[in-house]
């Protein structure tokens, strides 16, 4: 078979994307077989590469008598002559086109993948993710992603942030003090998959003013609902001489600005396959806890006042309200109680047992946690006693606050959340590519 | 204190490097006391912020009297007229400068971090990290660092790869089958943290063709070199459709030709500031590993024809042979092996035995690994059958190659090892910002 176009070997691939550009022109497109028509001596072939889909007609018995043998995701370089076609995607096709098979198929497919609609459950979609992701809807998803992630990036990038990496493998917890954290068997050693670059953000504030880091952060929260997975990319940001953690508001808003704008720059057509909206930048409102709770038992009936916390369902109603009334897709829940918050927490000197914190809530659910931090070493210690922590374990961290550590804090976003919210997904593992979870460790 | 220079309030913080943009007007910095300097009734401050250093004289006996509590790396304001001054960093300075303490210092820092050199041993550095990372050399370390993390992700966006976010938390072993990998406890089952993306960067090379990946591993080797690190960031990239295993070694010089590029575009000062040297791109010369041992038989009279690898000591003449004959920094080796290169590696059906892999060395050392990988399944089963594997564990990944792969092969850089070459270091550790090895779990 290929001898047959051997004389075509040295054409230069064209991607499905930009086939309209060479009408007339002779050219090569390489990809799998997406789909596969057979209509008596003419079949039809719809040819799926990175850029997307395009179709070639095959005339003749000669070529279509290879295509006996041939089932769909066949591996397959096909020439042909490019012909204006208004139906066929990006408006045109190849015609008295030629097939060369590059890797063939061992067994049929076992899901339809080239369906609009896989129509699976999650579980199969999970389970056979190695294949379920070259469906195009699939694809779309995380293309969004990685456009977050890079607006992410390119963000701070612009503001003089500085990327850094942290350790992922520690040996104590930022949070919790090593509770509901991964145990590794580091050597003759016991160390701990890291929950959050809290305290390395912190110590690298100390050096660069502003840095940000994108990377896997582990969670071994025994949950099993639709809004966790226990490994998950964590954006994460801290900035040092900060005014007020107010600062910190302003700079949420203008990346949440800036994400919009990216995503409708270089995703509109990916949310367009997907049904999903970009959501319209408007100021995001913000309210504190106590409001907030206020509002739920005046709007919604729920008795909340009080609670440290807002329940899941709570998040979706104060994000229900919030895009009623400013037209808002976001809301900054602010001021949780001191004793919600991690003893890094600055509390507001206004506001005894109150503290100078945030969540960013978006469709219904937080995406963003951050705030201010103590940066006094008596602070620390005084919080720290309060707390009946003791110092083992965080004496590199606290040294940095007796060497002169200015006024900072920070945040940090879930890519995976805000995917799934960006593209209305109703599962968070639909926004990982491998997700792990407390019953899946595979593919 | 804050009362003093109240009326200023409202000034716009000025970096240091944007002083002498402001001659003659009154300009807030704030930053780091990096020296203090005290002459009778006149004082100098050299300040640090993100930016780098610049100096305010404090004149008169009431600002000086404040500097009396003061020592170095006390956080303050310091608003002043900004004058032109050659000797300065910048070439301007703050006269009559007025300060504010915005963070004291609890301790005086038991590290003379504002040194150029500050002439302590690896052990000392690393273990204070937290502190001596403020010191200029330090930081420029890791601005380099950024930037050749940033240049390898710019390079393959550009040529439309796409990134993605693999596992680390993984059930099997990609070159070793478990072997020198972490364990992890993970709820009631024991899994291991990945050692490469490999197996899912081939398995998202067949949904999107191209893609890269830029994200921690881990080893559990129990090395205790200057050339190891057990986390280190891998710098993955794999491409689908390749012609032949040659459109790696390609791009890969096309990548070493941008990060030149970029690194003299972004990095220069930071090169200037630790006294190395951006290489100059030239065509990178590439040889067969047995060409290699022949090279240094008869040059270096090392004999090692016929050895499956270069010792360390061999890549360091290679280098230094490729560096005089082709005035070259970098050096590709070829045709490993098969029995050196892991079972997905495809073998040269021209030369029995020998691989279509291949290793870049980078001013003595190994920094890429790289080659063309096994498409049909047929292949997998065989090589796997060689070697006496089990496809247990590998199921998900086996089974993208009974569904159509077309060829394919990639290539990942150690970030860290790119970064101490690049900068002429002497140990990996000091291109890690906190690094992990045997000993070494803190900071």
């Amino acid at each position: 078979m290929i001898g047959i176009i051997l004389e075509e070997e040295n054409m230069k691939r064209v991607l499905t994307s930009e086939i309209n550009k060479h009408i007339g022109e002779e050219i090569l497109l390489e990809g799998w077989i997406h789909k596969l028509r057979k209509l008596g001596g003419i079949s039809f072939i719809v040819l799926r590469d990175r850029a997307g889909l395009a179709q070639a007609v095959i005339d003749g018995a000669k070529e279509n008598d290879k295509l006996k043998e041939l089932t769909t995701e066949t591996v397959v370089k096909i020439t042909g002559k490019v012909v204006k076609e208004e139906r066929a995607p990006h408006g045109a096709e190849l015609h008295d086109a030629k097939i060369e098979i590059l890797s063939p198929v061992k067994e049929d497919i076992p899901i339809a993948i080239n369906k609009k609609e896989m129509n699976i459950n999650l579980d199969t979609l999970l389970d056979n993710r190695p294949i379920t992701l070259r469906n195009p809807k699939q694809r779309a998803i995380f293309r969004v992603q990685r456009e977050v992630l890079d607006a992410f990036r390119s963000f701070f990038e612009e503001h003089d942030f500085t990327e850094v990496n942290t350790p992922k493998i520690v040996c104590s917890g930022a949070e919790t003090g090593g509770a509901e954290m991964f145990e590794v068997k580091y050597f003759k050693k016991k160390a701990l998959l890291a929950q959050s670059p809290q305290l390395y953000k912190q110590i690298m504030a100390g050096v660069y003013e502003r840095v940000f880091e994108t990377a896997y952060v582990y969670r071994a929260e025994p949950h099993a609902t639709s809004r966790h997975i226990n490994e998950y990319m964590s954006l994460d940001m801290e900035m040092a001489f900060i005014d007020s953690w107010m600062d910190l508001i302003d700079i949420h808003q203008d990346l949440i600005k800036y994400m919009v704008e990216w995503l409708e720059k270089h995703s509109k057509n990916d949310f367009e396959l997907l049904g999903a909206t970009i959501p319209k930048y408007v100021k995001i409102p913000q309210m504190k806890l106590k409001e907030a709770q206020e509002i739920l038992e005046k709007e919604f009936g729920e008795k909340c006042v009080g609670e440290p916390d807002l329940e899941p369902k709570h998040e979706r109603q104060i994000c229900e309200y919030a895009a009623k009334k400013y037209g808002s897709d976001f809301v900054f829940i602010t001021h949780y109680p001191s004793k919600k918050r991690p003893f890094y927490t600055m509390d507001d000197p206004e506001s005894p047992g109150e503290t100078l914190s945030f969540d960013a809530l978006f469709r219904g659910v937080e995406v963003t946690t951050g705030g201010q931090r103590l940066h006094l070493y008596e602070d620390y210690q005084e919080k720290m006693k309060e707390r009946k922590m003791t110092e083992e374990g965080f004496e590199d961290y606290l040294s940095i606050f007796k060497y002169g550590m200015p006024p900072h804090g920070g945040f940090c976003l879930g890519l995976e959340r805000l995917t799934e919210k960006f593209l209305g997904l109703s599962n968070i593992r639909e926004a990982s590519l491998f997700p792990r979870d407390i019953n899946r460790l595979r593919p």
